[in-house]
């Protein structure tokens, strides 16, 4: 294509608003997209299919900015465009309640996939991204019919470089051989502790074609619009790697300070900026200004992608006549909502059924649903066999040139990289037609704490089967024992830990976790047996929290979860024996519990009588729920997980002792309060 | 050297007993020890300098099993060559209370240098223990006087390979041109889920080349012993880039199985134990035998290490001669005390200081120490400017080829790569001489939670500065703003949690982390800036809590941490116009407070009046010292620090309505109850 006076324009214009937004927050990053305007006006004008008026088209290229300290680059692609973006939005940036935030949120703002800003996570969700239209692909597309064939294109810097996160997922996309992957590393030597000589001399485009990948070079990043535009294509080219394009940049291009790590993190000076705007031909005066000629040039490619998706609906109603199932199937997976009826395939059972591992039961809940639930994509951190998270049967996701399965596969062998997984499975949720899970020991699901955190936070749908979850995992010890991680897990916002006793609760988790369209979960899942409890249903359990065990008069109410509640009820015999009656309640989630009314909630946990919970690790936030507290504020210890229990007096008898001295401590307080009643209610 | 029928009988020894121990202990990984005993063989018997009378001998050469679940290997090892590990404690394997643990862990048992098991993270320490040596060499070394000149051998598998920890750290080893770090890939071909052709086809070669490693192939890791000599040896000569040695093997060598992953992680079947002894030569019927002359064998080449020792024993009793000041200080430093009068640099303040961000005092600290403790070593994640971790004038810690710095220099430029980072801290920390900090803000060490947990877990010292604390960090956003962090790090055994209020606070947080010599800990600093508190001192605040204004006939509590601390200060003075009576306590660590005695805790939180928690964070955890918690349990939000307060009510006024609605709804309760009176106490 040939670039005329008008594209320059449309990119001085992106450096420009990039300037006056940061300069107008006195606060942002304006070097990166001052450096990456070209290749991103390339790109979004003349390369990207999307249609602004509908963010969610299905077919649309997918963009993701793992820098995404450069955000104020895509805001102002976004408002060129003619996305619900307006100058007052730009002007609004990184203010409080705005759409434009300091690091891009997919959940607040049109047009972005994805949250991103933590380094690594954006690039490691694009692959995400591009395995979620892989399979889409794979299991849509008819002969005529190419329904699903967008690309992802993805911009990332030195930092997402660094991190592990963007090594695990770029080797495993590699290995997959997404040639719909498209990735440009913004090559400006600048990291914010200066030049990269400091810390990052490896050599990237060895590594990459290491890994499996097309690497593309392009020297002039500044100028050579038309080198950009053709190693884009070339990228589009190969069908059979992902291709990363490094394309040297000059940080801050336009600046005085242009090409130093000055313009990095911090806004330009007022004089810097009225110069960058006279050497751009833009009124210093002015801010915030768009020429008219450049909204047109943008809204020409807006309306060229309007177009292609107004075809692609043709194609899509033909599509409807041909293939009704198909195409109502891939119609209800963007709803979110499950296929109809899915929950019958839910395994119920009662105390006659025998005691079953609880990760046993994940995986007896994932060979019922699987059939029901075809949006359902899983796999594991190479513990399959550990995790039981594939069924019997199941196709691997992998590229079909190496005979051990192909695209249309739902089980993914994502090798041991927990934190590239999470992200990962972020970028296929993100997607709109999949619904993930991932297996890895419960400790190691810590390893990927950056990625969950962002699960919560952009209020995607993915499932963490963790498995292998406490001191009763045994022999592996203390390196494997989860002590802190329920807690780190419970105070993260918008995440439900589950934690079930049994298999009608393994039913309710999975029941709940799969309906929640806006959160993620995980669940911890014991390598022992657990018997199936009497009072137990599915229906209490997707309360978070019921009463397993009642008695009239009770001196105390046991609390507990997981592999721990069947202990608790034995003990409620050994308390029997010393004249103490014992109610035995079940939170196998906190955060769903914590939804139910005050009513419900004080039903469980009333008052008048004290209260004993009973978890193998970390008695921290506990104290919301129950007087006193009998967990494990110490490291575990290697052995055969009876031994380890015993050792720590997690047994019938330890746990009677604790609750006698706690019945005891409580007597002589009249009126005891639930711990539930609070003084005023929290911000949520 | 030539090879003999001793040698091959002491390889099949390894290899038998982690046959037996796994069968013994009915659980373990016999596959790796299997396949890799040629070349521990081969490094412990010919190649590296040890003596196991003195497992603590500062120039040994290190050895890391960084595929720890093959530590039955590492034990075999341990035992042959006549470590404090005896043939029972190789029978205990994975027992309760045995020094034989399912992963090896540095703190019990002697021989072990760092603990490790979960994937990635030895490799990882390895770096950090090859940068101590280079740099305690580069500070003590004197002509005539190679006194600190050791290797650093680390073992690693596919799964090492593919977690990102290990390309971060292995990136920077790279970069730093570490000639004393030699790592042997076991590549079996093999992980958990079967053939790594499944998710693990880059090529790793190439990958370690383009880091700037050397890399050495030998093709028979079973049989070609010469070849594995060889191969450490040209490692050895190589002085400016570490060294990947890609070793061939066959996992569970041996076995009717091997090869093949039913060989990684369950013992061997019976028979197949019988038929492996029986072609190796020993008897069947036996467990646990070793022939005398491998004994013989082994020991020689301790008696080789433990004359090494001596003839090291005398230089440095010269070199006490000629540098008196420097022996001084090595002897004192793998003590782990610091030179004594150091605390006296520790800056103090009174209320007539200037505010100043809690991040800032820390510079200040830093700044003030680092000349009295010279074995503190810093950095940072490539955020030097925001955590300010860097003294004026020092030196980086740098290849001299790069004219960046020296290996003399104590700042570290780690690049983007907190998980890499806190990894390298343990291994620095594990090396005896050094005291490692490292920073990144708050949000992100979550990205290390597997690295920090292995501080916690193997007793190390490291300190994370960890800055922009909170949602006060303001513009960045809920991307970059804690909230589950510090509920997640307090939750850690063994792992001390400060987030000091001021500048004395901060002090005492530096006096307490630095003078602990088996707990590593995270400083939590804010962004923005915080008055000098009246009440506070450096004395006081180590106690981990304290009472900072106290008031007579008191209506309620104040708790408060870090830069909420100032807030509720002036709290108490809306609340006096209330005719409510506040007072404040400072709870800066958890973990240190509750170290405290009854008597005192009691004091500070006493009981007969409520009490309210404010921290801009999870409330999860403070129920344990409050009756009620002001925090935020969702994300926070992207705007000028304080506008973020203000819409979340962490001001004067939303604090004193919480605590009139606490005062209120304690009003009826006769002797209200601290909550830091307890049933029972928790197992520590």
């Amino acid at each position: 294509m040939a670039y005329t006076e008008t594209d320059t324009l449309a990119i001085n214009t992106i450096r420009v608003l990039a300037a006056d937004a940061t300069a107008h927050a006195n606060s942002g990053h304006p070097g990166a997209p001052m450096g990456m305007a070209p290749v991103a006006h390339v790109l979004f004008n003349k390369i990207m299919k999307f249609n602004p008026k509908n963010p969610k088209w299905l077919n649309r290229d997918r963009f993701v900015l793992s820098n995404g300290h450069a955000c104020v680059l895509q805001y102002a692609l976004l408002h060129l465009y003619g996305y619900a973006l307006s100058i007052d939005d730009l002007k609004a940036f990184r203010s409080v309640d705005s759409i434009t935030p300091g690091h891009p949120e997919a959940h607040d703002t049109p047009g972005i996939e994805v949250t991103t800003g933590p380094l690594g996570q954006g690039i490691s969700n694009a692959v995400g991204l591009a395995m979620a239209q892989a399979h889409t692909g794979a299991v849509f597309n008819k002969p005529g019919f190419d329904l699903v064939d967008n690309y992802t294109y993805a911009f990332l810097g030195d930092g997402c470089l660094m991190e592990g996160i963007s090594s695990e997922a770029c080797s495993l996309a590699g290995h997959l051989q997404l040639g719909n992957l498209i990735a440009v590393w913004d090559d400006n030597h600048i990291t914010i502790d200066g030049d990269t000589n400091q810390a990052f001399t490896e050599d990237v485009v060895k590594r990459y074609e290491s890994y499996g990948w097309q690497v593309l070079t392009v020297g002039d990043g500044e100028n050579d619009l038309e080198g950009i535009e053709a190693a884009l294509k070339a990228a589009q080219e190969v069908k059979d790697k992902p291709t990363l394009i490094k394309l040297t940049t000059i940080i801050g291009y336009g600046s005085k300070l242009q090409g130093t790590h000055s313009v990095h993190g911090s806004p330009l000076k007022a004089d810097d900026i009225k110069q960058l705007k006279t050497k751009f031909g833009f009124n210093p005066e002015e801010s915030f200004a768009v020429p008219q000629q450049v909204y047109d040039l943008c809204h020409q490619a807006s309306a060229r992608g309007a177009a292609a998706e107004e075809e692609w609906n043709q194609l899509f109603a033909k599509y409807s006549e041909q293939y009704k199932a198909e195409a109502a199937d891939l119609v209800r997976r963007q709803t979110g909502d499950l296929p109809e009826g899915w929950e019958k395939s839910l395994p119920v059972y009662t105390p006659a059924d025998a005691a079953v591992a609880s990760r046993k039961l994940s995986e007896i809940v994932l060979q019922k649903i699987y059939e029901a639930i075809p949006e359902l994509i899983g796999g594991s951190a190479d513990l399959t066999g550990s995790n039981l998270t594939r069924w019997k049967g199941a196709i691997d996701f992998q590229p079909p040139a190496t005979g051990l399965g192909d695209y249309s596969g739902r089980y993914i062998r994502y090798g041991v990289r927990e934190h590239g997984m999470g992200a990962i499975m972020n970028g296929l949720a993100a997607y709109g037609t999949l619904l993930p899970y991932g297996g890895t020991f419960l400790n190691f699901v810590s390893y990927a704490a950056g990625a969950v955190r962002l699960s919560a936070l952009s209020q995607v749908r993915t499932i963490w089967v963790a498995t292998h979850d406490s001191i009763g995992l045994g022999e592996d010890g203390p390196t494997h024992q989860p002590i802190e991680t329920l807690a780190h897990f419970r105070a993260l916002p918008n995440f439900m830990v589950w934690r079930p006793a049994d298999g009608n609760e393994t039913s309710a988790a999975y029941y709940v976790a799969l309906t929640s369209k806006h959160t993620s979960s995980l669940l911890a899942l014991s390598r022992q047996n657990l018997p199936q409890l009497e009072g137990s249903t599915i229906e209490k359990a997707t309360k978070g929290g019921y009463v397993l065990h009642e008695v009239e008069g009770a001196d105390i109410t046991l609390v507990s979860t997981g592999s721990e509640v069947c202990i608790a009820i034995d003990a409620v015999k050994v308390l029997a024996e010393k004249n103490i009656k014992a109610r035995v309640v079940s939170i196998p989630c906190f955060e769903v519990f914590d939804a139910q009314s005050r009513e419900y909630r004080s039903s469980v946990l009333p008052d008048g009588i004290p209260s004993l919970s009973i978890e193998v690790m970390s008695t921290m936030g506990w104290e919301r729920y129950t007087h006193e507290q009998f967990g494990l504020n110490r490291f575990g210890a290697s052995g055969a997980y009876k031994d380890v229990y015993k050792k720590f007096e997690f047994t019938p008898e330890g746990i009677a002792k604790r609750a006698v001295l706690t019945v005891d401590f409580w007597k002589d307080v009249p009126n005891i309060r639930s711990p539930i009643n609070r003084a005023f209610q929290q911000l949520i």
